[in-house]
């Protein structure tokens, strides 16, 4: 039996303009697992005056809640911790009184970082937990101010943090609370303008994928989700959100589907500030990033977790911490795709980013034995979609869960509207079957030489019938799944040589 | 990160009289892990004829399947295999014959296992994956055999293999097919006469508890559930049962909710041996077993599971693969019993099993977070119901699931058919709560000394004012429990001195 460890504790503090959040996690083969979050909506930035200095109620806000972390914090090592202020701290003419104090009462030291260090941690937070290829632009709209970073893996190529945030907005063009149009455009072109200085340089870069942190796209997420939308976040989608904003003349009254209390009074100063970003920057489509700040705090402090392919360290972090028989997991990938090039590879399979899911579904399909036999893919599908797989995005999490779901066993139709009943899904969940199926005996060597070719959906598995001669199991189970999968529509013929 | 490795498979495989069934599975951190079952009814008993030899026929079904069991065998170690044979080997006369191709084909060596040495293995497989306390009568009919064991812990006192199985009853009393009062009066009767010599022993050395095994007690209760009854198998539940049967007038009719076409046929003659056993031995309930001669294989191959309390081994094994906070665990468990004790302990929880319940699910009420943080609850009891947990009853699992998806956060008034709506589910679940928010620091150094006393479910909470002054989180968080609590009708009182 292996040795069952305490293992150690991180935290990271984020004294934000609008809340201070603390993260509490434990590293634990190449993952970090949450353990606790604490937030308190301090709203710093609104208690600057007009000369830059916070008010005694926003530090004593402030400090009350700081030493409700500091209970938290006398559990963690010290190098474990990271504790930084940003955009208020950085503007404060009052600072060093805030932080006398509220050093004392955390015991450890706040750092007031600079603008561009927080843009570059927000960026490795992102790229430590949200996939992708290619270039990527991230976004992030804090309290009192937006960075916006163009990076690719984990190099950033360019780091801006700009003195605009949906608090300070929220104080600067919607003063009297009124959801006017007025009000509205005032706040899009003061963000524009703000951006004019680096439009130039990142349109030049240029990026892929556009990916976007902080609670302002949170709450877009929960709001397009709570109203039924995909989760990818467009002009058009934001331009709707405008408009039902503006049914409520008055901010106290604002009332959209699956927008929280707590995000309410920022989220039309937050949302003028990313249609600026959109319209300006030409922005097509943009995606929730998995991590930002408090992630890239922890993300450096854990030196094991400095490696370059997320999607790898994610799936070999799983198979260890749910002790998945990788070699086998490596023969099922292999011959899935050995099996996708004989259809004609991407070409056949048509999604680019499908043949990536294979692979990862082959490696982790049998998580949900580790829970039982009974019900396996059921219990696959429940883990795979509810673990925090960084690397992989809510829609892509769910299309490998429903693809482990069925990865043995019986087929049903699929509906229109499901996951897999594109020609991707259904394909990816085809090739897993029939991998999984000949990989059964668990060794390399006792596995068949196929041929597999494809004609659209029409599917011929080429055999030698000596092998399957001797193989009785594996020929009943080829013939049972030649029958399932033709009989919901998706023809698949097996024949001997 | 640690290592992953491929654990080792093992294999048992039973010849039974009605069915052949293979079980191949991994030993994981003090788990057994099932890979794949495989069952084929070749209804061998079926096939002995007056003479008691067994037809060709019969002979080739078995065969049959054995080449289609060789092939998954070659994957696994020799010495990790188990092929026994029983009551129908044991009993026909041209047993040689079918062995030595049967050995051929497999490649191993099939045991032929004494009807004692059946019941011996059968009660170690109960032993391993069924809890309880106290002595306990283990009841398995098979095709062919019908075992009765008496033992305690994992020492067996009364070892008895019955010539009698739900095959042979079948074609004795059931030939006719037809589901008469008078063929069940018959099988009954005939079941009693078989049992009669053993009746004064086992009478003599008495038990607490009955656990059934094999194939009927599975379907009664995949039925029971079916129909919505609880899991307490009783004689007024089968004789229910019977009467139901009787609707149909012959077998083929049989249809009766929950149960499954490939059981049906031996179902009536099954039914009818266990009604006879209820009666003779004046049986008060039954609840079937975590597992019986198939795992008794396997527990005797894997020779780090020999030990002796099975709920602390469950315990310690799934912190172990789920790499839960041990040192955690055990503060919170520590602290809930100390809750307990001043309470007033087992009088106050009413049910003596509550408080081990409590223990179990003080040790595992973390492990949703391995999924996710986000509910965190909601995935404990998700995987504290799924998975196997040899030592608790399906009922147990439950409770304890349900308890862990309340462990912290928001409290709701439970429905009156709660699992934890009894006195003591309600109970056990405000300790867990109570218990986890004073560990919320997580050393048992920076805990408070706290006094719990209750009058009913009114509980009056004593803790020290100092400490809580400078544990304001803490502080914070009792207040609100208190009023989750106290607002779903659990009154719970702070008072600080």
């Amino acid at each position: 039996m292996s040795q069952t460890i305490s293992s150690p504790l991180y935290a990271a503090i984020d004294l934000g303009s609008n809340s201070f959040h603390m993260l509490v996690v434990r590293h634990i083969d190449g993952s970090v697992q949450t353990m606790a979050k604490i937030k308190r909506k301090v709203r710093l930035a609104a208690g600057l005056d007009d000369s830059n200095a916070l008010s005694q109620e926003a530090m004593q806000r402030g400090w009350d809640c700081l030493s409700l972390f500091a209970e938290r914090l006398q559990d963690i090592p010290t190098e474990n911790i990271r504790i930084v202020g940003t955009a208020t701290l950085r503007t404060a003419t009052n600072v060093d009184l805030f932080l006398a104090k509220a050093n004392q009462i955390l015991g450890h030291d706040i750092e007031v970082i600079a603008g561009e260090e927080e843009a570059a941690t927000i960026y490795k937070g992102v790229a430590h937990t949200s996939g992708g290829l290619g270039r990527r632009l991230v976004v992030d709209i804090g309290g009192a101010s937006t960075e916006l970073i163009i990076g690719e893996g984990f190099e950033a190529n360019a780091l801006t943090s700009l003195k605009m945030g949906c608090v300070t907005w929220l104080e600067r063009h919607f003063k009297d609370r009124q959801l006017t149009q007025m009000n509205f455009n005032n706040a899009i072109e003061a963000a524009k303008a703000t951006l004019a200085p680096i439009l130039e340089q990142y349109t030049d870069l240029g990026w892929d994928v556009c990916v976007g942190a902080s609670g302002t796209v949170q709450a877009l997420q929960e709001i397009m989700l709570a109203q039924g939308m995909d989760e990818v976040i467009t002009h058009s989608k934001l331009k709707r959100l405008q408009k039902q904003a503006m049914l409520a003349d008055h901010l106290e009254e604002l009332e959209i589907e699956g927008l929280t209390l707590e995000r309410a009074l920022v989220f039309p100063s937050g949302l003028s500030i990313l249609i600026a970003i959109f319209e300006l920057l030409e922005i097509d489509s943009m995606t929730l990033a998995g991590g930002a700040l408090r992630e890239g705090l922890v993300y450096e402090m854990v030196d094991e977790l400095r490696q370059t392919d997320i999607r790898a360290r994610t799936i070999c972090s799983v198979q260890a911490r749910y002790q998945l028989d990788t070699q086998y997991g490596q023969q099922v990938s292999t011959l899935a795709s050995t099996l996708l090039a004989q259809c004609g590879g991407e070409r056949w399979i048509e999604e680019p980013q499908a043949a990536t899911l294979l692979h990862t579904v082959a490696n982790l399909h049998e998580i949900g034995l580790t829970i039982d036999f009974k019900k396996g893919g059921q219990h696959s599908a429940y883990l795979l979609q509810h673990l925090d797989l960084p690397g992989y995005t809510r829609a892509q999490k769910h299309f490998i869960a429903e693809v482990a779901r069925r990865y043995r066993e019986q087929l049903t139709s699929l509906p229109e509207q499901h996951a897999l009943s594109s020609g991707s899904g259904k394909r990816v969940l085809r090739l897993l079957r029939l991998a999984v199926l000949l990989s059964h005996r668990r060794s390399i060597d006792l596995q068949p030489q196929v041929q597999l070719s494809a004609k659209g959906d029409k599917l011929t598995l080429t055999i030698d019938q000596k092998w399957l001669n001797s193989n009785p199991l594996t020929a009943a189970e080829l013939e049972l799944e030649s029958n399932r999968q033709t009989d919901i529509g998706w023809p698949l013929t097996i024949i001997t040589k």
